[in-house]
């Protein structure tokens, strides 16, 4: 039961209602002047309680913050460079890790000048092997911020843990948090505690539930900025694809939930030429953003070589996905 | 191996090539002017023999015939009333089941007025429980054909075995083969023996080399007709769509294949609210038509209640899905 | 609900019944002295109805007749050679494919001298694409007959299509229905009216349920001589097993249905060496009998060349099998 | 390529080498008298080289030093209580969550006189949602300490993050990673700087190899106790199982590494009738332990109600696993 309260509210009501229900062992969560209360549905108000309540909303799913019921408007992210959500379309691109100096000033360039508001790029990898490039670290994050600076952009990069978000926090406007890590709980928390803007990846096998609901282990925590990044699931059939971009999601999660989607379809993928149609697919199904990996050189890059795009792919790509963004508002 | 031949022909010399192969039992099939050898990627052409070669393409997959690399241009299905492929976009609309004579009479104009060409309606239903609702069988078949008369609409209804083919070819225009016939070979080369096109669904865990090799059954037995739809794969999480609908896979299949790709968006959401998007999901990914289930009244359905949309609610899904099959052809 | 009448059964009463439920439009199902009504958990019977019920069961799932809400103890099917469910367990092995006729004729010998008791071989094979070994056909289906009789051994072989149920239906014991048609419900009908013994192969993303009610497909026409077959689903990961054996799906069948489940781990690994560790866990959940390729040159069989035992493989298996089977009795 | 020097190692020789591979910019890893080189199966080694090697293996999997190939005897881990691995066959059990002092007490006398040698219990739990109980914390794991030690048992319990690595440490006697966090690399480098064993439970969505290699990560920084613990995989019906039970990488798991392999049959059940079922498939296809939860009153637990068994229960599991474990070993 969601109970939103008049306001101003009228304290000295409020705090009868929340002892009563504390008396009656209801879990409840107080939210600005909404009071969730799990697992009750019903409840009968005596008039003088029911006077400062505005509206009830009888169920609610288990990520109550989240969800549309609790807030039925658009989250809408403001960074220095950016609104995340609502209307707008958002395009964050980059080398999937920082390599070196010279070739992040030079990709944030390019990005920018193809339609990119936000630079992406890898500084601590989540990688499969221990034996496979780790990226280079605190070393890796001051180019990405200094480049970013250069070309006034929003900085996103991946936080793989607790200790890491003091640290990565000073260089990034946005936090990612990748798909093995959707449901590390400690780290959800974590970033939950800081008021920076999180980009929560969907796990390889994550249910539209459980992305929800590690969104909620963030807000919960006072940090409403979620993004929900959806990039791909892992099916029966990799011989073509990565994974299988799940566009039924990002309609499901727009409806359920007011955060901002953004498609990652570089992971979805797995290969350059599929990028593209994937990314408008995911436009089409209503994603308010697009996370691309650009290099200059994909067949030498030292981590995901074979789904990074070329600047001139990227910029074909912003191009159409514009317009099908501009389509998809209209018709809303 | 794929050797294409000059035309006209030189028979001696083709006849002669072919007598070798068959001495050193390398397995061929001629189509038209091509010579397809399995299992064979280099042969040592005398100069009399290369005389008469147009081309040779080294590798080609097991479904040799179903491929880019034996047609590189795309298939154009005509019919009366359509061509479907290549920069077509073929909008094929109707209810699950033809329930009785005068709903399809009355749903054939009003998806006609939306815009559709094609009309569906099942006749023969599959269904998972036999105690469930089986069709009107011949009855059903008699309706929507006279339906679709008199609205100048082209018909599509599923066949479910071998002995059905020659009583459904009588009413239909486009054979159907479903999700769980994907790999009734039998069935598959009996309607590949008919001049009929065939729109092949794609199975719920076939990969996309097992829809191509379906495909492959069908071509082998003289029909090239084939339209290759993706309904959506099974996943791990049907809480909210029935499916999930692989958008990579019709970039993929496109890629591969010279068949029209359709995206049944309405078995892969499963939820009517989800249809629209998951269909301009298909479009932008580069699918070329569109099978929608329509009914006036869903909730009444007898069967896929949840899933069909109203003549409103198709209609403006129509307008949305041409504008962006507009701007996908523009950009490919 | 489910109503057991008391036997000899009132035919007045009984049918008086009937006809009241018929007027209520309740969709019934007699079987023996059993009726089945779909849709309806509770009515009041009069003192007069009532003296004729010997039991009800108020709720039943959708495949009624197939399931211990109907039919509490196990059925066990009789052949020439074998009773199979209940307590005893069969073992039935042969090749992939009937090559020829000498092999198949010593490879009974010698699964016969392991302790099989049921021979298989495929005579019409299903083949992922047209250019693939078809079978020998109805040579094939001869061969493999004579090998059987030679040996005391019932056959076990796999009919793909209605046309071909009488042919084949010449030959074998057991009808084999493969994974691909699991859902080829003309089929499953065809063979349903036939009184030979059906095994039922899960289909690769078969549910329990859609396996269950494929089963009823076949009961329902009047055959009640149904084995499931679990050979293992597709999953996410084929790199070193075909399939994934899902043993718990093997406990879930045997509680709600009555028919005996069988256990075919050749198709499940994939790999020779994989098949008697996947045997042995399909016993232990409760398996009542195995279907194992064997082949005496399994480098040189012209189908599944890596997944077939030689004969002294399966040996091993065969004794190992028996004793956990010997176990898992003992402790039901 | 792995490079088994002859012991004792002649250094001066040995350092040659490694001076010799690391101009050769290639990647090596010594372990104690093994030299592991990534991405190469050749070198022409001179005379005096040669002298000193005992063997070579040209290719090795990137888990290099978890694989068969490094080190091809079983690893058995020593603790207090247990020998695990080998032909050794270790029961661990206890609730799925410690919810206060006197339950666990009783608990663990009641799992040891059934034969448990380890008892589990979770202090710090990992929720889906924010609002479910999360555990006792410290105080849990102080009750599970005293339990363990009065009834002679080692202790088994889940670190969820880096920080919590040093506090679980000091009371328990093997770490758990749950299948949520197998690629949280942080924390597996953690408990890879410590000493005690690890039970490393596969991913939902795992890949065998990426299981592997999570387990590379703990034992390349120096800890070569890890147990792999398969607990049941996502897959598309979860109807009647919570998760599908791979038997299959059971027996991979053991023939490509060394480490034990233990069946957590309660997670992959979700039910506690299948329980029992599901663990004698593990042990069945090779596994050498079972990790089961076990509460004297299921239906009131604080977590995993519907999974766990009753004392009763699990000693009629204990005892049917072990004769199935006994002829499994005669027969490997």
């Amino acid at each position: 039961m969601i109970i939103q309260f008049k306001t101003p509210m009228n304290h000295v009501i409020v705090d009868d209602i929340l002892e009563q229900m504390k008396k009656g062992h209801h879990h409840g969560v107080m939210s600005d002047n909404h009071l969730i209360i799990y697992d009750l549905d019903h409840f009968d108000f005596t008039d003088r309680e029911a006077s400062v309540i505005e509206h009830i909303e009888a169920t609610q799913p288990r990520y109550a913050l989240s969800s549309r019921k609790f807030q039925p408007e658009d989250t809408i992210i403001e960074t220095a460079h950016n609104k995340i959500g609502g209307d707008n379309f958002t395009i964050m691109a980059g080398p999937c890790s920082v390599e070196n100096e010279e070739m992040i000033h030079r990709l944030a360039a390019e990005v920018k000048a193809a339609g990119a508001t936000v630079i992406r790029g890898g500084a601590f990898k989540p990688r499969t092997s221990p034996y496979d490039f780790q990226g280079l670290g605190v070393e890796g994050l001051r180019y990405l911020r200094e480049a970013a600076d250069e070309n006034d952009l929003d900085v996103i990069t991946e936080v793989m843990s607790v200790e890491e978000v003091e640290t990565i926090g000073e260089y990034t406007d946005i936090f990612q948090i990748g798909a093995r890590n959707m449901q590390n709980f400690d780290l959800l928390k974590a970033v939950g505690k800081t008021n920076k803007p999180v980009a929560l990846k969907r796990g390889l096998a994550a249910t539209i539930d459980e992305w929800l609901n590690a969104a909620e282990y963030i807000i919960s925590e006072g940090n409403s900025k979620v993004m929900l990044v959806e990039r791909g699931i892992r099916s029966f059939d990799s011989t073509y694809t990565r994974n299988i971009l799940d566009v039924g999601a990002i309609a499901v999660a727009k409806k359920l939930s007011h955060f901002p989607i953004i498609v990652d379809s570089s992971h979805a993928a797995g290969h350059a030429d599929l990028v593209a149609p994937m990314a408008y697919a995911g436009v089409a199904a209503g994603a308010q953003g697009l996370l691309i990996e650009v290099h200059d050189h994909p067949s030498q890059a030292l981590s995901d070589a074979a789904q990074q795009l070329t600047p001139a792919q990227f910029t074909k790509l912003v191009a159409q996905a514009k317009q099908i963004h501009a389509l998809t508002e209209n018709h809303d």
